[in-house]
């Protein structure tokens, strides 16, 4: 799948919350998807909330196993590890996955989550496994 | 702080989203905090969304800490780990998190979280560190 | 298995290293295991090493396996997440790992390490995955 | 420090267990160590054992870090995770350490081990935080 069908798909799955990430690209085993950050993101102190970050290293993951293997829309998250590095300010955010294993039954990936202008600082790093269904 | 007192103090930092959570009990380390589950909070499958899961772990992590601490309002956090288990029904989530070191700088906790009426059938275990606000 | 046949079966698999760790008891989803703490397993500091304790904390999670499903020997780690929260002092270790989950294919498990006088103070916190073998 | 000062260290601080590990560079935010694999770093199934991998991980991560700040021999790690992903052979491994975040009190990273040819098919995927002394 391609950066807008993903885009399309997501409508369909999550029609409340699809408007929140833009699916920037997909391909070669990785996807790069932004948070569009609204006061519902935000936290006190001006700064975007940590679910909400972890929400978009999840959806990052699950775009770019969309990407290789197509709408496995039934892959669930198994697992996911974050760290917070730095606060980000009231900006949207990019998230860049990249699948370091796509096995029969389990998919594991990295992100980096930073400021749009800024990737060389990211504000978070995750780890995230998902199930695939069986084929 | 009691939990009262915990639950006051989130309805002031969180105008938004309070009501999402009761804190049930703080003390002797440990913090239980059942999450009100709402529309906004599940997905495809009649299911409770990850997003929501980890959110609820952080929150319990957090009134953990404050019921310890005080109002640490600061303390934010660094890193958080979780494994899904089960798929939780549609229904009501209970949190219970344990501290199980409360540093100078750093404090770690675990938290198991289950359907209302199962909690020795976990549908998720996280792992969470805050750091601490200088004091 | 109980406690005993998982010492032999640990004997026949890890010659080299077996008298590293005596399986103290096993059963009910749990499994206590200790480490003899040799000059190998220190570093400076007087304290145990960091890979001394993650290798225990493993250990102790497939003890516990083997106790719950049988000589399930082709399991395999998965995944493992670890938090140092005291230097241990030169001393026996004891490891307790709860079995959260066994399912067909995963099993994830929560580990608590301990100087073996002191399980109220751990010295360490694990989870662990294993994947386990098609029957 | 450079590759070979970071290297002479070790030698001082684990003589016991520094010819396991090569210091290949050192520099820019990052590191490469090579795990020299020999028969106690073996499990059954002529593969290199979880528990080597896991020392190999910290390992780069600290010479990562001796490179950037100089000799923090006082440096400890406070958490560690590690995904396997697949079964490496009984060759000598390689792990690329990258530096996300050096603060004041913690730094954290990521690590790539693959085998020594194979860099582009990583055997296992780490994530470690490590506490600074103060300074």
């Amino acid at each position: 799948m391609d950066a807008k069908e993903v885009q399309t798909l997501l409508e369909e799955l999550f029609p409340d919350s699809h408007e929140d990430v833009l699916v920037e690209s997909v391909g070669n085993r990785s996807a790069r998807v932004r948070l569009r950050v609204q006061p519902k993101h935000l936290r006190p102190g001006q700064t975007v909330s940590g679910p909400a970050i972890m929400a978009l290293a999840d959806t990052a993951m699950y775009v770019a196993l969309l990407g290789e293997l197509g709408p496995v829309t039934k892959a669930v998250t198994v697992s996911l590890g974050i760290h917070f590095l730095r606060r980000p300010r009231q900006v949207d955010l990019m998230a860049e996955a990249k699948l370091l294993k796509v096995g029969r039954r389990l998919a594991f990936g990295e992100i980096s989550i930073a400021e749009l202008e800024k990737p060389e600082s990211p504000v978070a790093h995750a780890t995230v496994s998902y199930a695939l269904p069986a084929t």
